[in-house]
C-alpha cells in the first residue's frame, strides 16, 4: 500500500541517522572506538541487582513486582529519589516525582506536552541529539539558547511567530553536556531562569550525568535556584529536572524520572497513562532496592574509573593533537568535545578514521539543530581503556595531522 | 507560571477521567469488583520469572542485560515471537517483529506514525478506552467501524474530509474484544480488510487476548488473511498485529510486541529510538526464557482458571438478572458486556453500586468515542473468585431490579 499517504506529517522527517549507519562498522572488532556513549559494563552492581530481583519476588511485593501498577511510579522509589534530592538542593515531596523509562522518555513526553507543530525549542548548539530526537517528532522549529548574550528575550518571540509558532521552552544539559563535556556556570543558569521568567517559559533541565562530578565546584542545579527564587516552594517553579539511573546503576533497566511541580507532573502522568500505562513495576522496586543499597558506593566507583578515564584522555590529547585543535576539559560526565581547525569535517574525518586508522568517534554535526558544527566531534572516554586511549587518541592524531598537511 | 500558554493543543484535552476517581474508591476492601481488566496475579509463573531473572545475569548475557540494546528489540525473543505466529498463521522473519514496553505503546506509536490533528481513525463502538487514550493524544477524530453494513466507502472519506483530515486507519480488537468479549467473525475480518483496501489505510489488530480462547472456533488472524491475500508475503500487508505478554506471562516487565511489513516495522524503530531508546533490556531476556519455557503451560492453565470463572459469571448473571437486561457470552478473554434497559445509566448504576451494594463494574460509556453507551458496563472476570460472582452479581441483579422499579 501506499504509506506515504497514511503517515502523519511528522513521519515523513523521520530517517535513520547515516552516522548510526557508519558507526554499525564498529561492530568490527579491531576498532578502537570513542563514540558510544554508554556506561561502561564492567562497573554495573550486578551483584547487587541480581540480589534484588530475587529479593523482590520472595518478598511480601513479589506478586505485585508482576502485575501493572500506577502510571506516576512506585512510591518507595520516588521517596527515595525525595531524599536524594533534598541532598542537591532541591526540596520535593513524592508528588513532585514522577518515574518513566529512562530520562529519554521524559524528553519525548514533555516535547508532547509542550510542542505544536512550528513551535519554537531553545536549545544550546551543540546539544544531546536524542533530545533532538525526542522533540522532532512534534515539529518544531530551534532556536539558540547560549552563549549568554544581551539578545532581546523579545527577539526570541519574534523569531519563534516568524516560524509559525510560539517559544515552548528552553533546552539545556546543565552538567557534563552531551556532546561537550561542559558545565553551565551558576551565572547561566540564573541568566537562563530569567530569560525564561520573561519568555514565561518552563526549563528542561537534563541532569542525567549530574552525580558524576570529579573535580570542580558543584553547582546548584537550575531547579535548586528556581526554588529559591520562590521562597522554597518547588510548586510555583517552571524547571523540569530530568533524571537518570542509567549512568549510575544500569540502564537496560530503563528507570529515569523528573522532578517538578505537581501541577505538570500530573499531566505527566495522564500522557504516560495513555502512552504505555507505566514503567517496569518490577524494575522500579529493583532499582529502589539497588539505590537503597548501593547507590553512594556504586557513584564512587563509578567516579574513581571515569575520572582517571578522563584524565587519560586530556593527557593523550595534549600529547597527540596538532595545532589548531581544540577541546574541552570537562569536570565530570563521558565526553570531551573536539574543535578541528576550521575547514575540516569531522563526517569525512570519521570514514577515514575508521577505514585507516581503526579509530571511531561520533561527528559533531549531529549534535546541532541548524546542521552546523561541521569541524567538532565527540570523544567518549566511559569505556575506553588506558591503552585504547594512548593507541587510538595517538592514531587519530597522526590522522588529523596529515589531512592538515594534505589540506 | 501560566501553564496553559505553553501547553500543545493536544495537552488542554487531557484529564483524568472520572471514572477513574470513582473507581480508586475500590480501595476499600469490602468492595466485590469486577472492575480491573487486569489478570490474577496468583496466576504468574513467578518461579520460572524469578529463575530466569537469576540465570539472565548469571550467564553470557549477564552484563548485556543490564546495558543499553538496540531499539527493535532482543533478537532472540523476536525468533521465538516468529515461531509463535507461524503457529496462528502468520509466517513472519524477525525482520518485522518489532518489540515494545507492552501492546499500549504500539497504540501509541501508531498514533505517532499516523494522526496529524483532525484525521480519523475507525475505531468500534464501543472500543478500548485505552486505544482511545493513545489515540487521543495525536488529536483524532473517530468514525465507526462496526457492525458490518453497506455504508460505501467513500462516505469515510467524505466524512473525514469534513473533519478537516483523512481517514488514517481502521483499530479493531478481533478477539475476546475489551470491553465486549466478543470476537470478530471470519466474514467480518474479511469485511474489515476489503474496506480497509478500498479506503487504502492500514489495519490495526490488537490482539492482547488472542492466546485466551475458551471454546468455540479458532479464527484466523486479521493478518493472518491479509498474509493469504498477498501469496503469503507479509511484506505487501496493511495489518499491524499487536501482542502481549501481559495477560499470558506478566503485565509488570512490560513487555509487547507488533508483527507487520518491515518498511513499517522499520518507521516504527526510528520512533522508539527517539522516543524511550528501547525496552528494558533485561526483560526482554527473562520475557524470552521464560516464554521459552512455560509459555503453552501458563496459557493451558489460566485458560482453565479464566475459562471456570466466565461460566460462574455467565449463570450467576442468568439467575441474577432482571429481564430487559442482555449480556455477551464471550468465548474467551477477561470481559463479560452487559447492556442495561433503555434509560437506565451505567455510571449512576456505578455510584449506587459501590455505595450500597459494594460492588463494582466499569461504566461503558468511557469505551465509546462519541460518549454514547450510557446504558452499558463491562463485567471483568479474570480475578473473581466463585464466591465473589456468585454474591456480586446476586446484589448487582438487586440493585437492578430496585432501580427499573423505582423507575
Amino acid at each position: 500500500m501506499d504509506w506515504e499517504k497514511v503517515f502523519a506529517s511528522r513521519a515523513m522527517r523521520m530517517k535513520a541517522s547515516e552516522i548510526r549507519e557508519l558507526l554499525k562498522l564498529l561492530e568490527q572488532p579491531d576498532i578502537i572506538s570513542f563514540a558510544g556513549g554508554i556506561p561502561d559494563v564492567a562497573l554495573f552492581p550486578k551483584e547487587a541487582v541480581s540480589k534484588a530481583y530475587g529479593e523482590v519476588l520472595a518478598g511480601d511485593q513479589g506478586d505485585a513486582a508482576l502485575q501493572y501498577s500506577v502510571s506516576e511510579g512506585y512510591k518507595p522509589l520516588r521517596d527515595w529519589i525525595v531524599k536524594e534530592m533534598a541532598k542537591i538542593g532541591i526540596p520535593c515531596n513524592a508528588t513532585n516525582v514522577f518515574i518513566t523509562s529512562g530520562s529519554q522518555q521524559v524528553l519525548d513526553y514533555l516535547g508532547k506536552l509542550f510542542l505544536s507543530p512550528n513551535d519554537t525549542a531553545l536549545v544550546t548548539w551543540p546539544t544531546y541529539m536524542g533530545a533532538l530526537g525526542a522533540f522532532n517528532a512534534y515539529e518544531p522549529t530551534y532556536d539558540k539558547l547560549l552563549p549568554m548574550s544581551n539578545r532581546p528575550a523579545s527577539s526570541y518571540v519574534d523569531a519563534a511567530e516568524k516560524a509559525g509558532g510560539r517559544v515552548k521552552f528552553a533546552y539545556a544539559v546543565a552538567e557534563f553536556h552531551n556532546p561537550t563535556g561542559e558545565t553551565m556556570t551558576k551565572g547561566e543558569r540564573e541568566w537562563l531562569l530569567d530569560l525564561a521568567e520573561t519568555l514565561d517559559i518552563p526549563v528542561v533541565e537534563d541532569a542525567a550525568y549530574q552525580a558524576l562530578r570529579y573535580d570542580g565546584e558543584t553547582v546548584p542545579p537550575i531547579l535548586a535556584l528556581d526554588i529559591a527564587r520562590h521562597g522554597g516552594d518547588i510548586n510555583k517553579t517552571r524547571t523540569f529536572y530530568c533524571g537518570s539511573f542509567s549512568k549510575t546503576l544500569a540502564p537496560g533497566l530503563r528507570v529515569g524520572w523528573v522532578v517538578a511541580n505537581e501541577e505538570v507532573v500530573r499531566k505527566l502522568v495522564l500522557i504516560k497513562q495513555a502512552a504505555d500505562l507505566h514503567s517496569s513495576t518490577i524494575n522500579q522496586m529493583v532499582i529502589g532496592k539497588v539505590a537503597d543499597g548501593v547507590f553512594a558506593e556504586q557513584v564512587e566507583k563509578i567516579k574513581r574509573v571515569y575520572s582517571h578515564r578522563r584524565n587519560q584522555m586530556l593527557a593523550a590529547l595534549q600529547k597527540s593533537m596538532p595545532a589548531g585543535v581544540e577541546w574541552t576539559k570537562p569536570e565530570g560526565g563521558m565526553f570531551v568535545w573536539v574543535t578541528l581547525p576550521k575547514g575540516m569535517d569531522g563526517a569525512a574525518l570519521l570514514a577515514k578514521a575508521i577505514a585507516e586508522a581503526k579509530v571511531a568517534f561520533v561527528p559533531g554535526r549531529a549534535f546541532h539543530a541548524d546542521g552546523s558544527g561541521q569541524n567538532t566531534l565527540r570523544l567518549s572516554f566511559s569505556c575506553a581503556s588506558d591503552e585504547m586511549i594512548e593507541t587510538g587518541i595517538s592514531r587519530l592524531g597522526s590522522l588529523i595531522r596529515s589531512e592538515l598537511a594534505a589540506a
